[in-house]
């Protein structure tokens, strides 16, 4: 995001654009069954997994924004391409704000369960190509928190200002929750698993409300979406947020 | 696709759910502008473009099924993992039958301008990776071609023997066209288009039918999608399809 596009009605457009992304992104990974050899240690790449090896070699060069956070920063070549220079509307050291750990181990310890069926196809170059595009979304979408959090600053700084000197975490996330959006924003999310991952025939959908299937016949079960959203993705924003903002003033 | 999913069933399953794949990729890309330097020549790159060098790293390693053919086979290096042997359900030479330089100049001098605003954004590195996944997904569903093929020899190797042994190209095109199926594909995809590329909101969507937006409210314009269809995706399938059959006899 530029700056002439930082304002939290630009943030709140590009978190829910987002959600798109990782709905399409989930959908297209539940195509494949869990493959969980992708995610062993292979003695062909030096003891890392698969989906390891494959991380580091994709990210090269597609880190330039401040939303686009790597998996691996210490492998990162210098791009080949000049990048076109972001105008810096965050405060310099947002780069070293990074829950893509947390990410990680969410996505493959909670998450993959809950949305592949186990079993093992043997595609697992296609499997962690897949999970690489969950993965990127999703941490984008976390990282996107470092604007939200500009943006809440600029706008009230004098809200903020006496809860990062006195570093009150809790008093800052309780500033930045609004149970009512989270609960509208889990809702959206399990309105587009239900939208997009139905199975879309030209047929009239008899008996069913708006087009929309019922959740069994959906690729990625909803309510994943909703937890996903609910436990792990908007407390990881927040995170991202809290972070942020308790470096803010340094 | 393997042995025990050779069947027409399986392969129309796998073509209509590459459909859904094509049409998220296109919207993916769709939030991007045309970025046209990624497209041009640049000296770091050794006169390549940012987009043929994104493929040529890209590409390593992830082709090893019929239908994920190489758009830069001749320098794809070994893969670090191996492969789990697909049981070859194709002839031998299924793996010189590629249209991938129709589809990358179909896709970038024709589809890119129908679906994509003018405009530079600078993000020329994740303009490419989206490209990537719009020229897997196309390139993915033509060569399926190659299984419709087999399928429909051993259906009736009757019908199509005299026909590849007197090389008329023109009667095997005929044999495998069915108008009726092929407009009702051009209505699917359109549709899909029309229902994955909504924006997605609580609010019941009042005035509108089954919940699909007005066309011109959707990430990609769903004519486009038809259009895709109709002039470059099932000419080519079926271009693959009579170059498969060509040498089956061989």
């Amino acid at each position: 995001m530029g700056e002439q596009q930082l304002s939290l009605a630009a943030v709140r457009d590009a978190l829910v654009r987002e959600e798109d992304s990782i709905v399409f992104a989930l959908i297209e990974r539940a195509r494949l069954p869990r493959n969980s050899p992708a995610y062993a240690p292979a003695a062909a790449a030096g003891g890392r997994s698969l989906a390891e090896f494959f991380f580091r070699e994709a990210e090269a060069g597609h880190y330039q924004k401040p939303e686009d956070v790597p998996f691996f920063p210490q492998d990162l070549p210098s791009p080949v391409f000049p990048t076109t220079g972001y105008t810096k509307v965050l405060h310099s050291f947002a780069s070293a704000v990074s829950m893509n750990d947390a990410i990680w181990k969410m996505y493959f310890n909670e998450l993959i369960p809950l949305f592949t069926v186990d079993g093992d196809d043997g595609n697992y170059a296609e499997t962690v190509a897949l999970d690489f595009a969950c993965l990127k979304a999703l941490s984008r979408r976390v990282h996107i928190g470092k604007y939200v959090a500009e943006v809440k600053f600029k706008d009230a700084p004098q809200d903020y200002s006496p809860l990062i000197r006195a570093k009150d975490t809790s008093a800052l996330m309780n500033l930045l929750t609004f149970k009512a959006v989270e609960e509208k924003v889990k809702k959206r999310v399990e309105k587009k698993a239900r939208i997009f991952g139905q199975n879309v025939t030209l047929e009239e959908n008899a008996g069913k409300h708006e087009g929309i299937s019922g959740d069994s016949e959906c690729k990625v079960n909803p309510e994943v979406l909703s937890k996903l959203y609910d436990q792990w993705v908007m407390p990881l924003t927040k995170d991202v947020e809290v972070e942020y903002l308790l470096r803010r003033l340094d």
